[in-house]
C-alpha cells in the first residue's frame, strides 16, 4: 500500500504546535495520510532571524494575539488550554526522550502529553520528574530518560536542527509533504489535501 | 434588521490582504455578515516593532515561504496571482482613494481592482496613473483623485493608523467582530463564525 504522508516538525514550547499535535492524529487518518512524527528545536532557527526568544515575548501586541487567539482556536476544536506561566520552556530533554520514543511506536502519545503538561496543567517540561511522571503515566520505564541521554539521541536531535535550517523552516509547527513546505498550525488541513492531491 | 458585522482592516501592499479583499464578499454573504472595509498603512506597526520594511524582506525564510503560500492558496481558492516584482508598494495613495470610496458605495470594488493591479497586473499602485486606469475602468471620474488629497481624507488615514494601534494590531489583513480581533487572511472564516455566534 502507498500511503501518502505528512512530516510533521514541532517544538514541545509552540503552543500552536500543541494544537497540531492534538488535531493531526485525526485529521490525518480521516484523509487516509500517514504521519510521521518529528521533534525539534526552534531556537537555533530563531536565533538566526536575530531573535533572542519567542518572537511572541519580542513582539508584544503579536504575543497578546497569539495568547487569545489559541484560547479561541482551543475551545473551537475542544481542546484543553491553560495558559502556560513561562513562554517559551525548554524542550530539549522532552524532544530527546521523544527521539526514543520515535524507534519503540509511543512517540505520539509521548508527544501530546507533553504538551499536555505544558499547556493544560503548566508544568515546567525542563523539569526530568515532569518527564519521569509522563513516562510513568504511559506505562513506560524511567530508563527511557538514560537512553534519551545517549550521543545517538543527541545526534539525532542535532541532524534535525540542520534539516530544518536546509529545507528553510521559519517557524513550527511546519508540515512536510514531499518537498512542500506548510507553516504553522493553520496549514494543516491544506498540507494533508496535498498530500493526497496536490492542486499546483 | 439587526445583521452582525465584520470590520475588515487591509493594506494595499500586503499579499495576504489580496487573498482576505477576494474572498470576504463572498464568505460573509454565506455567513450573513456584513463587511465594512477599513484601508490603513500597516508600516507604523511595523516601524513600532523595529521593522524597516515587510517581515517578507527582512526574514528571507519567511518571505520565501509567503510567496509559495500565497501562490498555492490563490489556486486553492480559484484566484489570480502573479508574484509582483516589487513588495512593498506603496499604498497610500491607493488607501486616500478608498477612503473616498468608502463614502461613495465603490470601496469594495476599487479595492479589488488595486489588488488585482498589484497581484495580478504587476502594476506600481503608487503609480497615480495605474490608479487613474482603475478608476476609469469603474466608471469613476479622475476628479476622485482631487478628493482624495484634501485634507479631510489625510485626517481619516491617520486616524485609521492611530485606531490600528490603540487595538493592538500587529499586521495586516486583520479582522475586527466588536472587541475580538483576527489576524490573517486563514482567520477568515472563524472571524465570520464569531460574528454570527461567540463560542468563548
Amino acid at each position: 500500500m502507498n500511503m501518502p504522508a505528512i512530516d510533521f516538525w514541532y517544538d514541545f514550547a509552540s503552543p500552536y504546535s500543541y494544537v497540531a499535535a492534538e488535531r493531526i492524529e485525526g485529521a490525518a487518518r480521516v484523509a487516509g495520510v500517514a504521519v510521521r512524527w518529528h521533534p525539534f528545536l526552534v531556537g537555533p532557527i530563531f536565533d538566526a532571524q536575530g531573535w533572542t526568544t519567542s518572537p511572541f515575548n519580542l513582539y508584544p501586541a503579536k504575543g497578546a494575539n497569539m495568547w487569545r487567539d489559541v484560547e479561541r482556536i482551543c475551545a473551537r476544536y475542544a481542546l484543553l488550554w491553560r495558559r502556560p506561566s513561562m513562554l517559551p520552556r525548554d524542550g530539549t530533554l522532552a524532544a530527546r526522550v521523544a527521539l526514543v520514543g520515535a524507534g519503540e511506536g509511543w512517540i505520539a502519545n509521548f508527544t501530546r502529553a507533553v504538551y499536555r503538561a505544558n499547556f493544560v496543567e503548566d508544568r515546567d517540561i525542563a523539569d526530568p520528574a515532569a518527564i519521569a511522571d509522563i513516562l510513568a503515566r504511559l506505562g513506560l520505564a524511567s530508563a527511557v530518560l538514560d537512553r534519551a541521554s545517549s550521543p545517538e539521541i543527541g545526534a539525532k536531535l542535532h541532524a534535525n536542527a540542520g534539516e530544518a535550517v536546509a529545507r528553510g523552516f521559519h517557524g513550527a509547527p511546519t508540515f512536510i509533504v514531499e518537498d512542500e513546505l506548510f507553516w504553522g498550525s493553520d496549514r494543516l488541513d491544506q498540507a494533508l489535501e496535498w498530500a493526497k492531491a496536490p492542486w499546483l
